[in-house]
């Protein structure tokens, strides 16, 4: 298996855009294009575009070849759009680099962008709940909150996490999306604020929660060979790990509070790079909802079981102590345009 | 790079269906489990699922993650849903392929799945128009068939390529149809049906084109040394090819007769297998409608450009000839559930 790098990154403002799907991905490609690297489009080989629903927000398929067309570029040897929900991006970086791994390709370029906002909001909404299965709980009025709001209760019941801990995440979050020029929401938030902020599914209050949010974002994938004549910084990837035990609530682990899958996932990754959690410096985790980050301190081992409020709120998450969690500002706070997350988070 | 081998294959019954997505995937888990391979399902390391527009027909995303539950597997490597348009299938298998073949996993399930009939059958048309792009052209009333229909008139123009030739590529699919249980048209047709037909864009006639068809289809991919175990006829991926070279009309080669990707697409797979087209004896091409059918055997070199109407005359594309194309009926006799169809292909 060959090593593969990140040569190039950029970003699209975040944010409830008047931009629509083709904009946004001019505007990532641009980005990308204007970065540091010296990749040209005319040497990108392949794209691979992570987008969930632009079937819904804009009557679109064929995404692929239509960024291509956006972006200037004529794959020569892959072309893709992936669908993994929240994690479309990432899935998408995770074909870009087997495709270059195995040899198939030396540069590939990967695109993540979605455009949620629309005219008429309640069609917005709508199609949220296009992640939870439509036949049989959608229907019923299951959407995303109520989800890991379950999960929030369960975790406060059985480990005595707080509100206040909960409102920790989001607080850091917002305040490292303040630095973030690029982020939907750059004000920062007070403990306070995210406390008295309306319910949205209990115990989870708005500052607690991602916005509905439109962007895009790019980086560019090089086998080592390539790397090296393209960025003085190649950023390798060392590990990768995907699992998926479950789609319906009713098929998840008994215990809401647990997520066994994401433990998997970052075992395997850990694993293939030869580091153990303590070796982590900076992590961006999807914190979709302030609880999710908790539980995913816990699963990717930066601390024990139940621990996760304690670890926020002891600032280990933060920066100058164990490992800084999120620090474009996450989904909470840099936004969460589904399809563009994963890229996101691997730009920064 | 390693080797990677089919090594068990199901379809579901194609037509109009009254069966829902779910239960679409359930028929072709069911068959490609129940079919000759020692395959299980908790053998299955990865899923990747290609699919167009559920997003449309059943206001559903996560598609992978569905899939997953439907079937009865839990990735624990790969999971992912892939679009592009008509090459859905086509792109999933390629996916599974490089992440055998780089050594990410040794067993990836590939789904196709299209659920296109729909109770309102004028939104099932508007959703057809998906694949054109829908603020520069779908949008003043361009659909899939004139964009073929540009194709087929040019090739007349400067081949003297025949109404007759394009029929009798119907007929040969529809009579192969005739002998495939699965197939969507199962009665076939002699050529005064199809050239009494109806115009549906001049010259393509109603038995000219695909239908709007319901399916699914699934195969099982694995590395060389898992297939020895699981089968006793493993089916190697000697090659493969994909080129992107435009989106909208505007951006196709001038003269529509025309088509360079696939030209370049099949060198690579050539290249790549260490074949000549002289060495094919048997082709699954996309014949949406029959024109692509007459320019994909000059475009994969089966004849020199501008003699396809002949080479279906001559009966070169039949059993017994040259090389025998679309034997399961093609996308005209089996029809032509989107993302299902290059996963059909495959498994035939």
């Amino acid at each position: 298996m060959r090593r593969v790098a990140l040569v190039a990154a950029g970003v699209t403002q975040f944010g409830v855009r008047k931009a629509g799907l083709k904009d946004l991905i001019w505007e990532a490609g641009k980005a990308v294009f204007g970065s540091n690297s010296r990749v040209r489009p005319k040497d990108v080989e392949g794209l691979v575009v992570g987008t969930v629903m632009p079937e819904r927000t804009a009557n679109q398929s064929h995404i692929a070849s239509l960024a291509a067309e956006c972006l200037g570029i004529k794959p020569q040897r892959l072309s893709a759009r992936t669908e993994h929900m929240c994690a479309s991006g990432s899935v998408a970086i995770r074909y870009a680099h087997s495709f270059i791994a195995s040899g198939l390709a030396d540069l590939i370029l990967v695109l993540g962008v979605e455009k949620l906002n629309l005219p008429n909001m309640d069609e917005a909404l709508f199609n949220m709940g296009a992640g939870v299965d439509r036949d049989w709980e959608a229907c019923y009025g299951l959407t995303a909150p109520p989800c890991f709001a379950l999960a929030a209760q369960m975790h406060m019941t059985k480990y005595g996490t707080t509100e206040e801990q909960l409102a920790l995440v989001s607080v850091k979050n917002h305040n490292h999306a303040k630095k973030n020029p690029y982020a939907h929401f750059q004000k920062g938030v007070e403990i306070d604020q995210v406390l008295c902020s309306k319910i949205i599914a209990t115990p989870l209050r708005l500052y607690m929660c991602s916005p509905i949010t439109d962007g895009a974002a790019a980086i560019i994938l090089a086998s080592e060979e390539r790397a090296k004549d393209l960025t003085d910084k190649p950023v390798y990837i060392l590990g990768s790990g995907q699992v998926v035990e479950g789609f319906s609530l009713a098929s998840l682990h008994p215990d809401y509070s647990h997520w066994p899958p994401i433990k998997k996932a970052a075992g395997d990754a850990y694993a293939m790079a030869g580091v153990t959690p303590e070796k982590i410096d900076v992590a961006e985790v999807h914190d979709c909802f302030s609880i999710a980050e908790i539980i995913a301190y816990e699963e990717l081992g930066f601390c024990e079981k139940g621990e996760g409020g304690e670890f926020v709120a002891r600032g280990f998450s933060d920066y100058g102590c164990k490992v800084v969690v999120n620090p474009r500002g996450g989904l909470i706070g840099c936004g969460h345009p589904l399809g563009a997350t994963g890229v996101a988070q691997a730009a920064e």
